[in-house]
């Protein structure tokens, strides 16, 4: 297989940029900027995500079996970097962000545009990050979308020219 | 949960546009419009698809264990209309569209800009779209791109401003 080809043609794939959160009951709490992410099904309405095997953030997901996805918003970029690093719970908010918990328990951001909060119905383990299958129990819209709402989400093409994660 | 906002929610995930095609090596050739697409791991790169459960694409694809998804570029439109019509194979073309075969057997479209081949490596039957994983076993860059990978792909939201496939 060529590797440049292989690295260019599945940098084709557009993302949006989410964070993913969780709370598993134990005083362990995650919030973390991922964008593999994808719906799989109408009805239910199922949502898949690779996610890091070995990060705390799946740890949490796993143990919890219940997550949320924050979409960010077009002007969210300092939130995608945010949560790039390590998430700091204290005074109440995650890394300085304000959030609840959701129907789920999972923490939903308050400035998110939208969230849907699932419970994980599949897990595949294979590959360095693992498929995490999810049906949506629950959809925030915190914020009113004027216009075509995958025209309102951040995307990791806005993160700078330079900025992937694929390939 | 209020279904209005599930939709609202689900649909700022942004999309790109695809070809999903297979060979069973039986006579059944599949090309199929796809949009509900992810990678999910870097090592190895596996890409993670929803396909309708009850189509005849999914059932090619199930029996030749081998995919292709040819990446449309921003000009080709018109080839995602074609590729949302059951395909048809005639005068070694795919609904007028020139093909090769790929190394795994599976059709490359000539036009496409991109496109990698995949051998399936789980399948998640849940909902109505079930989740087909897929390990990227050869990749074509069949034209170059200039800038970002992503700003070259057709995109759901080029289709039309009120052509969805999410929600």
């Amino acid at each position: 297989m060529n590797n440049d080809a292989k690295k260019a043609v599945l940098r084709m794939i557009p993302y949006g940029i989410y964070v993913l959160t969780a709370d598993d009951g134990k005083g362990n709490i995650a919030a973390a900027t991922v964008n593999w992410v994808t719906q799989s099904a109408f009805a239910p309405p199922l949502v898949v995500m690779g996610v890091k095997a070995d990060s705390g953030t799946y740890k949490i997901v796993k143990a919890a079996q219940v997550f949320a996805l924050n979409m960010l918003g077009k002007e969210q970029k300092n939130l995608a970097f945010t949560f790039f690093r390590p998430a700091d719970v204290s005074e109440g908010k995650i890394s300085g962000q304000p959030f609840r918990k959701g129907q789920t328990g999972a923490p939903i951001l308050i400035d998110a545009p939208g969230a849907v909060e699932c419970r994980v119905t599949a897990v595949v383990e294979q590959g360095d990050h693992h498929i995490v299958v999810g049906e949506v129990v629950e959809a925030h819209l915190q914020k009113p979308i004027t216009g075509r709402p995958d025209a309102a989400i951040l995307e990791m093409k806005d993160l700078g020219d330079n900025v992937f994660y694929g390939g």
